[in-house]
């Protein structure tokens, strides 16, 4: 008998149908003997109902008041799920973020987990229940309504698996696993059987959009396994999924690459004429930092003549305001010559734990989208991926021709 | 300056617009120095949409889940409504029942408020926040989400007031007031400026469904002063609406009947042939009230030959489950000879607390009903009001005629 944790995204519980089939699926779990929690996201497209209704009130909410009402998406499908598990003749009991006790610091809408109390949860498995939680949400000391930002009940689910020390977590989605790459871009992609948490970290951070980022940081710090599987496949048809491995856990010879990951979803902003004095990175990065901007890449090239220029990106949503920081707080104060940006770029990374013991991989990278004519705008790179920023334009082709220069449509899992 | 509350149904928060417009009215109120606690209901038609994905799974669902569920509704309106008041710089906080705490005992669906926590809602007055609550819900002893029960979130309005003290509760709908019956079937019918806490309560249980009873009850008990208004008309254009008096506050002369009350949502059931023996009364009614159906009218005429017939009435979504409970259980136990119903009926009261002192009122409500050839199934009466069950086709009619022969449409409130 094991402890798994299972959550389901918004498709896979996007109206009663679905949620009596994720129903179906949690009971066929339980019968096998194994203990259940669920984890589960808002209806599709409910969230964004819900906040739309606030965006009609006001441009910019109070994001206590958001996260009050964007909790509500997954309370209704913690109760509707319960109630599905109910007519099979399970027992089931929902909980919320507030009554598990999921504490997390007070970052409305983008807020942390803290702790959690597994002791209810515990109790009620060990009396025959099905557990249901609503993912994405917690609660802060002051009692107030939290929400974990975007993705967050993959986080929540792989926090809960922690928590109750599951023995595994699985994350089903419309995927049934990851792949070396999009296959709406290139069809050749194919499932890996499993990649590591860290190259699973580069992908997910890098917008394969199979997990959120945190959910794999978290599982990488309390050695959560991780799967992720399809929940629509027919049952008894399932296949493995993929499986998050850690690094020493693997035996086989790894191969060089695991796959292309990209991400359009970012802007690129630059300061130039910095003036090349110790504290500048923190002086440009903390004020956005204060705005709560995210950043992603940062690039800062040897300077010449006492002057740099200094690069970084955001999610293309902050991209105006980032901007404006940049001219109205940063320029003057720290003298730059000139802060300019471009949302349109994507970033496109070859990611793969193997390619630490392997030279070559970056030039066969910037050879490939050379012969291409592809120009990059700015390179990063990390232990086990290159990025490299691309007029947007450029960014099903460069995927394209990397997949294939790096062989991932012939290379078994 | 005062302390009000102020409590908006679903018709007055509609949708965004509406939401706004409450605020408007709100900032209003603390803008003339008041002190604004707002509670509010799911936005109109949002309740029957959530309860509707539970029944697409279930026939009978879980009621702790269906009030995991139903809860959402409220939780969406107090955000947009703080928002809302943002939006017109005013500082504004929600609170879930559960945030309150609305401590309420576990009848899941139709829970009871036990105890309200009011410390956090003061301060946050003090430091000149409107603070906006989500009616109709709280939370039990275990921290399972509870609800009220429809109507609930009157209760909650008058609750809070009496816990805070507050001077006034402010009851807004979409009708100036209450009315001496229905407009729309008597378009004679006059608003009162003001009607006895007794008299409402029946008005109340008799369906008027301007106040849900429960709430009247409460704001008798910790005398309330309660107020109902409409939320549809201008600004500056506001009528009083009617106030709810004590009786010991009327000074003038008081007249004899102040309305007449209907209701089509009730069923009758009659037991034939009930040993006429001491208990027999809560055999038959025990088992129903386990069942947790409410029980309306009971009528019980003398016997003869040593039997007698018991009728009573229920809700008429609880018919089927009444008679079946009555079939099965109740007749056979008790030896009674046959249990039928009807829920093709209605019951029609006329409420005064005039009537008192004043004799001739029951006979001239059977007499005017017998000139029009309606014929009386059952009476019940008590000290201020007179109800009949008639067949469900003659409710306007009888409504009607009443209206007039108590000259109702004449008498000045």
């Amino acid at each position: 008998m094991a402890l798994i944790v299972q959550k389901y995204g918004g498709t896979s519980v996007a109206n009663p149908e679905r949620i009596k089939e994720v129903a179906r699926r949690v009971a066929r779990w339980q019968a096998q003997g194994h203990q259940v929690v669920v984890v589960v996201s808002a209806m599709s497209g409910e969230t964004n109902r819900l906040l739309g209704l606030a965006k009609q009130i006001s441009a910019s909410p109070d994001p206590r008041e958001l996260d009050v009402i964007a909790a509500t998406g997954e309370q209704v499908t913690i109760g509707l799920l319960c109630i599905a598990l109910h007519e099979m003749g399970r027992k089931a009991r929902s909980y919320t973020g507030a009554q598990v006790r999921v504490l997390t610091d007070s970052a409305f809408t983008k807020a942390r987990i803290l702790a959690i109390d597994e002791r209810n949860i515990r109790a009620d498995l060990d009396s025959g229940n099905v557990v249901v939680v609503a993912g994405f949400q917690g609660v802060d000391e002051g009692g107030n309504i939290t929400t974990l930002g975007r993705g967050g009940s993959d986080t929540t689910g792989v926090a809960l698996a922690a928590a109750l020390k599951a023995d595994e977590c699985q994350i089903y989605t419309d995927v049934d696993g990851v792949y070396t790459t999009d296959p709406r871009i290139v069809p050749e992609a194919r499932r890996l059987n499993h990649v590591t948490f860290e190259e699973m970290l580069e992908m997910a951070s890098l917008g394969s959009k199979v997990l959120q980022i945190r959910s794999v940081e978290f599982a990488g710090k309390y050695k959560v396994r991780l799967r992720v599987l399809s929940s629509f496949e027919e049952e008894g048809k399932e296949g493995p999924g993929t499986l998050i491995t850690f690094e020493d856990d693997i035996k086989m010879e790894q191969p060089i690459i695991s796959g292309i990951a990209f991400n359009r979803d970012e802007a690129k902003l630059t300061v130039l004429g910095v003036p090349d004095r110790p504290g500048i990175a923190y002086q440009i990065l903390g004020p956005i930092a204060e705005a709560n901007i995210d950043v992603d890449m940062i690039v800062q090239n040897v300077g010449h003549d006492g002057t740099t220029d200094f690069s970084f990106t955001v999610p293309r949503g902050e991209f105006q305001r980032a901007l404006t920081i940049l001219n109205d707080q940063i320029k003057p104060h720290i003298g730059a010559r000139e802060a300019v940006g471009d949302n349109r770029i994507c970033k496109v990374s070859v990611v793969g734990v193997g390619m630490r013991s392997h030279v070559g991989i970056a030039s066969r990278m910037f050879r490939t989208l050379a012969e291409e004519g592809i120009n990059i705008q700015m390179i990063s790179t990390s232990e086990i991926k290159i990025s490299v920023v691309l007029d947007e334009k450029y960014l099903e082709l460069a995927v394209r021709v990397l997949h294939k220069a790096f062989e991932l449509d012939e290379i078994r899992a």
